[in-house]
This record gives C-alpha cells, structure tokens and sequence, in this order.
C-alpha cells in the first residue's frame, strides 16, 4: 500500500537525472513555474494552487540542491520539503513581485552568462504574468531564457515505483466508487445529483479530492466526454457515463466507467464490445519497445475512431493528463514505468459516441492494468 | 435563488463593455487564452481545464462576436453557448496545434495590422506553450501582441446581479456545510478525515465540486492555512480551521472557520474576538469610494499583522482569489457590485497564526455580507 510523501532519495534522484541532461544540454539553470514541475523537484504540496495570485518559482542549478523562490505565505509549508534554500517576498508586491528576487538568484546561479531552460513544449506554460516574464528577460540579459530540452517531460514521463503505487492507489479508490454508482444514480435521479452523490463515493472511499469529474447520459450514447452536469434527469434506456481523475496524496487516476439504464440496446451492449476489444488490443500492443503509434494503431483498427476523434490515451501521473499522446503521430518509445490511459471512443450514430478508459503500467516483461479491467457487458443499473 | 446559466444579455452587455474600452485602447483584437477569461466571454463551463494537454483560444474582435478557436474535443460543448463562430483543429497535433488557425484569425480580425491585447497584469498568464507564444509573436508581424490594458481585469473585478447571486449562492451551501463540521471531526479524527468528511458535507449541502479546501489544527493556532491534510489526529485543545472555495454553477466562495476541540483558552478567545472585530471594521470600512488601502488600515489597525502578514483579503468570483488585493498597496476605489472576502490573520505566537473570512458584496448604499458572519465566540466541538 502506498504511504504519503517520498523519502529524500526519490528527489535526490530525480535531481541527480535532471542534472545530468543540464550538463548534456548546456543549461545553466532550470527555472519552473508550474505545479507539477515545482512539486517534481521539491515535494511542495497544496490546493493553494487554485488561486491565481502568487507565481512560484524553483530554480535548479548545474550543481546543488533546488532553490525556493517563494511567496512568503508558503515558507512554512516549503521548510517541510527537503529543500533548505528558501527565498521569500512579501506577495502580492505591486512594485515588484518577485522578479527582482528571481532575477537575482538565476544571477547567482548562473553566473555573468548562461542559459536558463523553462519547460516549453505542448503541455506546458510559464505560470507568470506575460509582462513579468518579459521583464525578467530583459532584466536577465545577457543569460538567455531557453528551452528546458524536454529535460522535465523526459523525467516526469517515467514515474518511480513509489509514483506507480500512489497511482494505482488512487485508481483502487476509483474502482470502489464506481462499484457503487447504483447508490447514487437510477432513473429520475438529475445528472448534477449524479455527479454530486458520485464524488461524495470518491470520497468516502479514500480519495483526497476530487479535482475532475465529467460524465453524461443519453439514449444510445452522449455527444461529449468534457460537460459538466444538467439537472436533466437520468431516463431508462440511457448510457451514463461516468469520468474520474481523483487524487490521492498529489497522483491522479484517471479512467471513466459506462452505465446502463435498464438492459442496454443491441447498438449499444455492440458499441461496448467494440471498446472492450480495442482495450484490450491496446494492452496487448503496449510492450517496452512499442511507439505510442503502435497503441493507436492497435486500438484504432477496432473502433476506427475518424478523423476527428482526438486520441485514444494518454499519459498520467501528477496530472490528470500528461505527455505522450496515443495518436499516430507520436513516436515515443514505450519505456518500463510509463503510466498511460487507454481511452478508445466509438461513433454511436445519430452524433453520439461512447467512450472507455482503464489505467496501465508498463513493465519490462508486459503490461499490467492498475485500473480494474472487466472485458465484459456494459454495467445495468 | 441563483438560476444556472446566464441569458444571452449578460454576454453581450460583457463584450459591449469590452469593445469601448478597446476603442479607447486602440486595439484591434483581445485574445484570451485562461479558463476565467473564456468563459467570462462565452459561458463555456467545463472541469476539462484540468487536463494541460489542449491549449484554447477566444479572439474578442473590435466589432462582432466572440471567435472561439478551439480543439475539436470542445466543439460540441462551445455549440451550446452563445457563441456560433468556432472553428477547430483535432488536437493534440505535433505540426501545428493551433497556432496557424488562430494567426489566421487574429490577421482576418485585425487587417494588415493592428494590435492583439493579451491580459498581461498581475494574477494573469498566457496559457499556451511558451514556444506556441513565440511562434505566434513572429507569425503575426507585423502586427504586435501588447497588453490587454486590464480591459479583462476592470470587467470581471464588478460582478452583474446574476453573478452575484452565484456567489452567495455558493456562500449558502458553504455556510450550511460549516454548521454541520460536528458531523465530521471530533477528538481523534485524523485531519485527512476532517478533510474529506468537510468535502463530503460541503456536496451534500449542494456543492457542484470543491475545488479549495484547506486547514490545519494545533495549540493555540497553526503555522499556516495552505497545508494539505495530515493523518495526524485532532487533540484536545486544538483550533481546527477549514477553509473552503467550493463551486455553484463556475462561481466560488472563499472562506474559513475556526473551531476549538473543547473550551478555548483564553489566548485562543482573545484572537478570536479580535479577528470578528477587525472584521467588522473591514466591512464598516467597505463603502463605495473608500479604497482596499483604507479596508487594509481598518483592519490591520486592529490585528497589527506585521511586515509579513500578505493581504488582508481580495476579490472573488470566478476564482477563488482575484482582483484586487486589500493591502497598504492597493488604491483600488471600491465600486459597488465588487464581492470580496475581509481575511484578517493574527498572530497568535510561537510561530502560530489564526485567521478568519468572511465575504462581502459591495453596495451602492453599504455593505452586505453574504456569507453567514457571527462575530460571537470561537465555535466549539
């Protein structure tokens, strides 16, 4: 069972890869931003992220430990980490909120020269106001701010058997609740009292929070996998569908699970069977030395998703979605300790579609799900 | 009773308000990247902002409608809002992931030249790639992207009637969620538990989802309020504080209460009536034409917070902290119709601190409190 928090190994660790690539790419400094990069490196760990008002910024030198540049309202909660070099303003601060500290400590760091990496790639940002970041190139000069090289998607993609266990402990969590979606949801029930009574489910059965849930109902399917709730009520003959990423200690699950109201119709328990075969497809197809095109192949030979369909998976960890993509144009090389969705949708007619996920790691002799397969009929409420 | 959604008015009053000022600002376009800015624009609601994976666009064009320029994913979704200008790529896609579309139609709104204002303030970022932002920069010549002028900032930071009714709406459920913490946390109970039993109550009394929860207990006080859960348990004697930003309908509450494990000491009862009565004086304060500094000064007047006590409350809608801040700083001029929470902290010693929130609606005759204040003693389980 997996226990709250890393030992200072796993952070040693992971700073002693990121610095090797540092070297290998010439860079200076990593300057992250984010919630996911920041906890990656320190162990920072706070809903406190849901307000917009203070930047956060970590600087990873060539040598040494991770630099905390900090609002001073999360001093005591950093001096919890393992890091010991914390730096801290007064914030908000209209006449300079941070930068000028920032600044200083990438100077100190980096020396009269050097290039600074931020993470840059699809599925990143820079978590400052435009017109900070813009002066604080310009304040930087003649450092550069470049491009981190992938170094922290390299690292985050391959998660650390303590990463996978919190993971998979959050899916164990997932699969309870939706063990009992029939406490919470018959026909009558509104969808929004669906999505209510389900995430209480999440809760009760251990999740920390419940950052994401999305879902629908309809007959023979549901136009979208991204809607928040109606208060339309749930009808006999509907599909539910039900998405989940739940947290437990900072590592998400993320997988959904269909409902039938009533005995599902010829199309749809036909649709479900489809879903279940690319599933498994995908599973069998994701073997160490497999691309991320292989699995789409895989998968998309089954449902034949169109070409609108998006992609069939995706990477997951310390966020609800992460790098690679299932898609064809996504090469990467399946790598022992990746953790990725598998998510193949069908076209249901009439502009319905319908949608199945399960959670899995890839280990250096298969596969294995840590989300709990049952290639079997679609569940009757 | 707030009613879901927001009649097409609402829109059109937001972007007739939006359209003045970038005539006044002399700017052709503004494009909107961020989950607030969006939906402020559009009405587009969705918990799918918690995958980073898909980056989307809105362009506000000088005259006309809203564009939206967004992942095929959302199409479906974005048809139900108001706006009928969307045009979609299937993402994620390594080529182009959406910069040629919306360069196309920044250039087909602007002309040959122009200038695209982007929020670029304070409690704002760009959310997209930071290699997509460059790209876009050297695509668009030699048309510029510039500052948005805090057009987005003056418009959001005064709420319409029906968003204040969201808000209080969402006060409701939170206040009935505190009146029952009993239910959840006793001697004993691990704070995780408190935790997770608080969210539970806080979507049983009508929470959508609850996006914020913090707290923390101890002696006398606690070392900060943005700490996740331990699993260590409540002790007799400890200040339990929970604080919650919950969700009705895309709009937040933010506030706290303290509850102390039997009798309060007598130190515990005095910081506690000094933080209602520093309240008070924040909310007396609150009338239209004072600024945030005299709301800061009624307050810290009292609690005397010192040089590193961060604001003493802020805006709130939309998300769980906005514009503007009540610090020394900050000549806001309150106008009515802006809702904000009064935070005051006080300093309850050896490292500890309490603090307590409330929040407010701005009025053209006075102040009204929208959460349920009750300057009374410290509540006691």
């Amino acid at each position: 069972m997996a226990a709250r928090g890393f030992p200072k190994a796993e952070f040693t660790a992971r700073l002693a890869r990121a610095q090797a690539a540092m070297a290998a790419n010439g860079l200076s400094a990593l300057l992250l931003t984010t919630e996911p990069e920041i906890r990656y490196f320190t162990g920072f760990l706070t809903r406190f992220w849901e307000s917009p008002t203070r930047v956060w910024f970590v600087v990873v030198p060539a040598q040494g430990d991770p630099i905390a540049v900090i609002p001073a309202i999360g001093a005591h909660l950093m001096a919890q980490t393992w890091i010991s070099d914390i730096r801290t303003w007064r914030a908000p601060n209209y006449a300079d909120d941070g930068i000028g500290l920032l600044c200083e400590t990438l100077a100190e760091v980096c020396g009269p020269h050097g290039h600074i990496g931020l993470p840059d790639q699809m599925e990143t940002h820079v978590l400052m106001p435009l017109s900070a970041l813009r002066r604080l190139e310009q304040m930087l000069l003649p450092r550069k701010l470049v491009s981190d090289a992938a170094i922290v998607r390299s690292l985050r993609m391959v998660k650390s058997e303590a990463e996978i266990a919190k993971i998979a402990r959050a899916c164990g969590i997932a699969d309870r609740a939706y063990a009992r979606v029939r406490e919470v949801a018959h026909v009558g029930t509104p969808l929004s009292d669906v999505f209510r009574g389900f995430q209480g489910l999440c809760l009760a059965e251990g999740a920390d929070f419940v950052p994401y849930v999305a879902g629908a109902a309809g007959q023979g399917g549901y136009g979208d996998v991204i809607s928040p709730a109606t208060d339309d009520q749930l009808v006999a003959g509907d599909v539910l569908m039900l998405d989940t990423g739940l947290i437990w200690d900072g590592y998400f699950c993320d997988f959904d699970r269909n409902y039938s109201l009533g005995a599902p119709s010829a199309a749809v328990a036909a649709a479900n069977g489809k879903l279940m075969e690319a599933t498994q497809a995908g599973f069998e197809a994701a073997q160490v030395g497999a691309t991320m095109a292989d699995l789409f192949h895989a998968m998309n030979d089954i449902v034949n998703a169109g070409p609108d369909a998006g992609r069939l998976g995706h990477g997951l960890g310390m966020k609800l979605t992460e790098w690679p993509s299932i898609i064809a144009q996504d090469h990467t090389v399946l790598e022992a300790g990746m953790v990725l969705t598998l998510e193949p949708g069908i076209d249901t007619g009439a502009g319905k579609i319908m949608v199945h996920e399960e959670n899995i790691v890839i280990g250096a002799s298969g596969p294995r799900f840590i989300s709990d397969f049952q290639p079997a009929s679609i569940r009757v409420i």
